[in-house]
C-alpha cells in the first residue's frame, strides 16, 4: 500500500497535464478528484467524454498501483464506459474505483464518476490491467 | 452527407483543444488524424490512453454526424476499448471508423486506431450513440 | 415493484429452458440463482461461459422488470462481461444485480456472479437496456 | 491451422449441447452456423440473447484455436456485446469472427452475427482471450 503523497507525486510526474488529485486510497480502492477547467468543457458547458474517460483510467491506475507497487508496469488492456448523465461544469469530478479482482496477471476494477456533492453517478467504467510477469 | 470542410470546421469549433483533422468521410465511415505532440505522450514515450480514447470517440462522432447531420445532438452512451499494442510516439495517430448500425434512436460503430503507416492496429473501440427523437 | 412470485412466474413462462430462481428483488436490485446441471458444464468440470452470460442477462432483466413493470418491453442493447475465476461445478451460481441508472429511455445495471457460499465473484457484467417510449 | 473436420470434432466433444457447425476457417477468421431450434427462441419468436452470446463466444474460440492449436487452453477474459436488431427465428444464425490481434499472451477478436442470407448484422461482439504461458 502506498501513501496518498506517493501516489500524488507519481501522478504529477507521470500525468503532468491531467491535474489529478488522489483524495483517498484504501484496500483495493482509490478516489481521484479533478478541478474542471475550460479545457475540460464542451460548448454548451458539459464536461467532455475524454475528461471523464481519463479520470476513470487514472482512478483504476491509482488503485492498481496501490496494490502492486509503483515499480511494476501495469498495462491497460480494456476499458468499458457507460455514460449516464451530464456532469456539472461547475463542480469537481470525482472518480471512485473499487478493484473486483486482483490476480497475478490480471487486475479488474470498476469506477463510478460523480459531480462532487451529487448522489447519482454521471458515468461508470470497468477496466482490466495486465500485470507483466516478475523477472527474476 | 457532409463535406470534410464542414466536419473540420465543426471539430475546430467543438473540440478546439483536440487538434483533430478529418481526413476522409464516406458512407458510414470516417477517418481522423492527429499529430502527436508532447501533451499526448506518457513518460517513456508512448501515446497516452486518453489520447487514443478521445481519437476513437471523435472518429465515431464524425461518422455519426455525417449520417444524421450537424444539427442533431447525438449523445455517446457507451464506449468499449481494447488496447492492442504501443503506438509510435513519432507518427500521427489515425482512427478509422465504420458504422455497424444506423438506427432511428441508436447508432453503433467500431473504430480501429493505427500509428500512421503501420499495418497492425494499436487499439480497437466500439461505441454507441443515442439519437434524440426529432421534435416537430 | 413486483413480488418474487410474479417474477418467478414470468421467468418460468419466458425462459422455460433456463431454470432460474429469483431469490430476492429490492429497490433497483435482484438476485437470481441457478442449480448447475450437466448441460451447464464444460469438459473438465467448469461452468460454461454461456451459462454465466445468460444468468447475468436474466438478473439484469429481473431488476429492470421490477422497476418498469412486466408490460413494458425492455430490450438489451449491450452487455459487457469480465470473467474473473472458475466457478465451482458443484455449487449453485448466484447473480446479484444492482441498477446504476434508471432513466426514461435507458437502464444501466451491473451484475456480480458468485459460486454459492464463496466470497470472490467469478464474473462481472454491465448491461444496458432500452425502454421503448410509452404509446399513448 | 486446423481443418474444419478437426474443429467440428472438437466442438462436438467440448460443446455437445450447442449444436454448432464450423462452416469455414481461415487465417485469423472463422465462421460458425447454428440451426435455430425451439430452445433458442423466446416467446414472440425471436432468438434469445444467450443463444447469440454463445454463438459469438464459439466463433471467437474457433478462430483462436485455429491460431494456437487445440492443445493450448485459451481462457475467455472479456466479451462485449452490442445487440443491433432482431434475428429471424426461421433462419440459421451465422457468426463471422475476425481476430484483431494475436499476441503471445492475449488474443482479441470481433464477431458479427447474421440471420443467414440477410445483409445487416443482428449483433456484434468483441472478445479477449488469455493464452497461458507454454510450459517447457
Amino acid at each position: 500500500m502506498l501513501s496518498i503523497e506517493e501516489l500524488n507525486a507519481f501522478f504529477d510526474r507521470e500525468f503532468p497535464h491531467a491535474q489529478l488529485i488522489v483524495d483517498e486510497v484504501g484496500e483495493k480502492t482509490a478516489t481521484i478528484r479533478k478541478v474542471i477547467g475550460p479545457s475540460d468543457l464542451r460548448p454548451g458547458g458539459t464536461v467532455s467524454g475524454p475528461t471523464m474517460m481519463s479520470m476513470a483510467d487514472a482512478a483504476l491506475y491509482a488503485a492498481v498501483l496501490n496494490e502492486i507497487g509503483l515499480v511494476a508496469l501495469a498495462v491497460t488492456t480494456s476499458l468499458n464506459f457507460n455514460f449516464l448523465s451530464k456532469p456539472s461544469s461547475d463542480r469537481d469530478l470525482i472518480a471512485k474505483c473499487s478493484l473486483i479482482k486482483v490476480g497475478q496477471t490480471l487486475v479488474v476494477g470498476e469506477v463510478s464518476l460523480y459531480s462532487d456533492g451529487k448522489e447519482e453517478p454521471v458515468a461508470h467504467a470497468v477496466g482490466t490491467y495486465a500485470i507483466p510477469p516478475v523477472r527474476p
